[in-house]
């Protein structure tokens, strides 16, 4: 702590990296202890088929190998990330922020500790301090098989940038809300507020609000007014701000009502300010947010079944909510029980990433002398059964 | 076929290139039946869970978006590929190989006329045919889901290299036998080779072959004679070549007996040729193939379950097979129907990639208004269900 202050380290920041600070120790070691009451994630039997009499395929999950997790300095987080390595068999290289270097070394060194009385290998986890000793691993696509960047998107991007090896987490988290003409306007309010201001600095509040045109006099004002009350300011399109003129809507204070730039509809701005923007169909706004959101969570406010649908299969994002707020979009409330990390790829794990993101497959063949040669395909006459395996 | 040979193109390739030979065309056509008869892989709900009363999480199957085809010259590859990609949802950019331009052409316009009677688009199958077009396309990440390149060990290696898009492929095909002391000689020697010779020039053949040092008079002789009758070449450690010397075994005509190089060992020989070398216990073994691999196929003969099970847990390769020749590591054998391609990545699919592959998933949350600040963990007081639903 004195360091921390003789190295003028902001006050919140320092809060944050206290761990006696009230329950947080407390939290730390119920989230460890949550992760090891998960189910074991390695062995279960995805597929099983029998391919002929004494010849059966298993497919069955694996660790994916050795991962580099690199993560902001809240000190907590080496024990989780540790925990579902662990739990996910796999070898973890860990690299934290700088600013809790001591704590994460203690932490790490316990843990090392509690290792060596069991058969996992004390090498499974390990802790590395500098940026060097990172970008040294990047290089080591053979012996690597999994980097995931948690902190800024600047890291994630750098990170991606300088790497063979596959990267699990997210760039950016640019979400927004459409809200249909046929929607009940409280409920919208409520979504978009909720959306907007619950926690403005995380990835799945909502930087972006879409109007159906035929809404901007019956939905538009309310939803504005609510957000100014919020303290938040708008950036809007010419047909927005005069919608608002009309209807008589004012920024107040801080919250202020501007125009809006091509580029605020692709900007995270993290912060109380929302783009705004209307659409005539809900065709338009599925190609709207196609086009400009980063893939995170996007949602619908809407009383009709079938527009929601034509949303929820239209918008190519990881979570499409319907009636609800982007918040939402996070491994805890999904019923996870933790999170790695929440994934924008399309390629492995896709949205809040749980246990299950850490792990892949294998093939299992169990067989009892079968040559390929035997078969149709590879010279022979037998033919494959291909019978579904009880599991 | 005449400008083909006026070009030089050599005899088997331009057989291998002409569609009208025997039941080539037949058999394409029978493949596109094929993949339009498979399940639909789109809009499966593979996973469902009540967050609470009126807010269900559902997880649905969707396409991965753009895929870019990189395949050999084989015509009827693209009807196969063009197939998938309809079948799957996803919108696909295709290159073959040069030889093939005018086929590609052809079968493309009627693709094309054919999808015109139809919901999809026709830009949704586009040809492209230039290798400068390739490398533009390798930078579009933005637009660009997944690249999946067929053909040479360079071919995948050059683009993993050049792209930050996700790959799916596998450069090296460089799978084992590892024969235990406690194996049927026969059924030993019946898998090796099977693995090696059945078709040496495909990723599934062996290329190292391991015995256990116990074995090496039981049942090295009979391997090591049974694969020069074949016409297979030996590349030896010292002591295998001693152990031969002594058991009397020679090479004969081409299939020689050589001191094998280090180099040997992570060789993919694609020819009858296969590294030989002995291991104390099945460990060393492990220890071996995963070292030297690349992480594709590997198979051991024992007599032994759990032996056997040791070494299916300890390599980490996709494919892990129990007395059975690693040529079964295929799509078709494996029952998916047709296959996109066989990975060697941990990450996303692995081993023989069907369909599936070419899926990933959202999440869809379908609400009546629920906003996050309610709930714990957000501000509120109301506790998450968590039910799993029924799918």
């Amino acid at each position: 702590m004195e360091a921390a202050e003789k190295a003028n380290v902001s006050t919140p920041l320092i809060k944050r990296l206290d761990l006696s600070k009230g329950d947080k120790f407390d939290t730390m070691l119920q989230g460890v202890l949550d992760v090891a009451n998960l189910p074991d994630p390695i062995g279960k039997v995805t597929f099983a088929n029998k391919l002929d009499e004494g010849l059966d395929l298993y497919r069955v999950t694996c660790p994916i190998g050795v991962l580099l997790v690199i993560f902001e300095s809240r000190p907590e987080v080496i024990a989780n990330i540790t925990a579902l390595a662990i739990k996910s068999a796999n070898a973890v290289i860990l690299k934290g922020g700088k600013e809790s270097f001591h704590s994460f070394a203690a932490i790490s060194r316990l843990v090392g500790e509690a290792l060596s009385g069991t058969e996992i290998p004390p090498g499974a986890v390990q802790l590395i301090e500098s940026r060097q000793e990172v970008s040294d691993l990047l290089k080591q696509d053979r012996y690597i098989d999994l980097v995931i960047p948690r902190g800024s998107n600047e890291l994630v991007r750098s990170i991606k940038s300088n790497t063979k090896i596959p990267v699990l987490g997210h760039a950016d988290g640019l979400c927004s809300v459409y809200v249909h003409g046929d929607a009940d306007v409280d409920m919208a309010v409520r979504i978009v507020i909720d959306s907007k201001t619950n926690y403005a600095a995380a990835c799945n509040a909502a930087e972006g609000l879409l109007v159906q045109r035929c809404a901007l006099k019956s939905h538009l004002p309310s939803l504005a007014k609510a957000l100014i009350d919020a303290g938040v300011s708008l950036k809007v399109t010419p047909e927005i701000g005069e919608a608002l003129k009309e209807a008589g809507v004012a920024g107040t204070g801080s919250a202020t009502i501007m125009s809006a730039e091509e580029k605020d509809f692709e900007t995270e701005f993290l912060s109380f300010t929302i783009a705004v923007a209307a659409v005539e169909e809900v065709d338009e706004a599925i190609k709207h947010i196609n086009a400009h959101s980063s893939k995170h969570t996007d949602s619908i406010v809407t009383a009709s079944k079938e527009i929601a649908d034509k949303f929820l299969n239209g918008v190519d994002s990881s979570g499409v909510f319907w009636n609800a707020s982007t918040r939402f979009s996070d491994g805890f409330r999904y019923g996870f029980g933790t999170e790695v990390g929440i994934s924008t790829s399309k390629i492995h794990a896709r949205g809040p990433v749980g246990l299950e993101g850490l792990t892949c497959y294998q093939y299992q063949l169990r067989g009892s002398g079968q040559v390929a040669a035997d078969y149709v395909g590879a010279g022979g006459k037998k033919e494959f059964k291909h019978e579904q395996l009880d599991m």
